[in-house]
């Protein structure tokens, strides 16, 4: 059974992007990257991840970000590392709107998201990272089929823009672990209450 | 100088009530009490507070509520402390539609809430707790008059609800302190960074 490992940066109001797609107000934090990275509380190794779920919005602005990120000289070590971390990832895209990807490793589907998930989940592959695609998040969690969430809050306040659970169900979680990390940022790690 | 500090719970999607102002969904947590009422991280003792902020809908909910609690044989112990605490707290209620507040220490404010608070701040006295009061928390917020936030987040989305941070600009915070307990609860502290 393959796992859902939501990852989302998110606004003390519960944002995860401005009016208009911001991400400016993310503090980039290679603390936060290397935690994300690393074994998890309560389990004896790292799971990893080769496998990423994503909406056509996040879709885009990856496939126009992280290919400059990988070719520009002056980007750190450790964005570079990541970058190519990404490229290298199986992306699959869903989107009713769009006809076809180009990015290397990236498969679109158009087909219904909550079946293709749980057709993905009773394969055999690591766990599939959804990152970034509010809509996809909202569906997918109340369908329940999001095993586990990571959420690093940012110090800011946004006050306009897109909350990340926009219209789901009520629902109860389990907090796992919180990590405090010097750029203020908050990682909070919750799965599912049964 | 009198420091106005924000203490209120909400959900991992930002709501600190339901639609119709439902708080059935916190998970009531000694615990987190006892830490509100502790020493901070990095004071030397408690400050406490004998003046609390409210709004009209939390006033009248708070004052439809506590004194049954504190008349209740089979509240526990804790409950019975903190409703005394609250209804021997001066509460100054900012309304501009009730013509009376019946409920004892209460004082009514029909004046302008910023200009009030200024004034309030200049004074001398304790700490001011504005607790729920979400349109008094985003004017407050605005006018840049909250010195610290304390926010409990409680590992449930709701979905639909009050956001407590509507309409506010956008603010940076600087994060002072992180506290998780057993409950799933994580108090959050921040104060206005500079």
């Amino acid at each position: 059974m393959r796992r859902i490992v939501m990852i989302n940066w998110i606004s003390l109001d519960g944002l995860f992007a401005g009016p208009n797609g911001e991400i400016d107000w993310i503090i980039r934090d290679p603390e936060v990257d290397k935690a994300l990275h690393e074994p998890r509380a309560g389990e004896a190794s790292s799971v990893g991840s080769d496998t990423m779920l994503l909406g056509n919005i996040t879709y885009t602005m990856f496939e126009n970000s992280w290919p400059q990120i990988a070719k520009d000289p002056n980007a750190p070590e450790e964005l570079h590392k990541l970058a190519d971390e990404v490229i290298g990832m199986t992306k699959l895209v869903f989107s009713r709107t769009r006809n076809e990807v180009p990015w290397e490793n990236s498969k679109l589907f158009h087909s219904n998201l909550v079946e293709e998930v749980e057709k993905l989940k009773r394969g055999k592959g690591t766990d599939i990272i959804v990152f970034g695609s509010g809509t996809i998040v909202q569906q997918l969690t109340n369908a329940g089929l999001i095993d586990e969430y990571l959420i690093a809050i940012t110090p800011v306040m946004l006050g306009k823009g897109k909350p990340l659970f926009a219209d789901v169900k009520r629902l109860n979680l389990r907090l796992l672990e919180t990590r405090t990390f010097r750029s203020g940022n908050v990682l909070l790690r919750y799965e599912l209450a049964s």
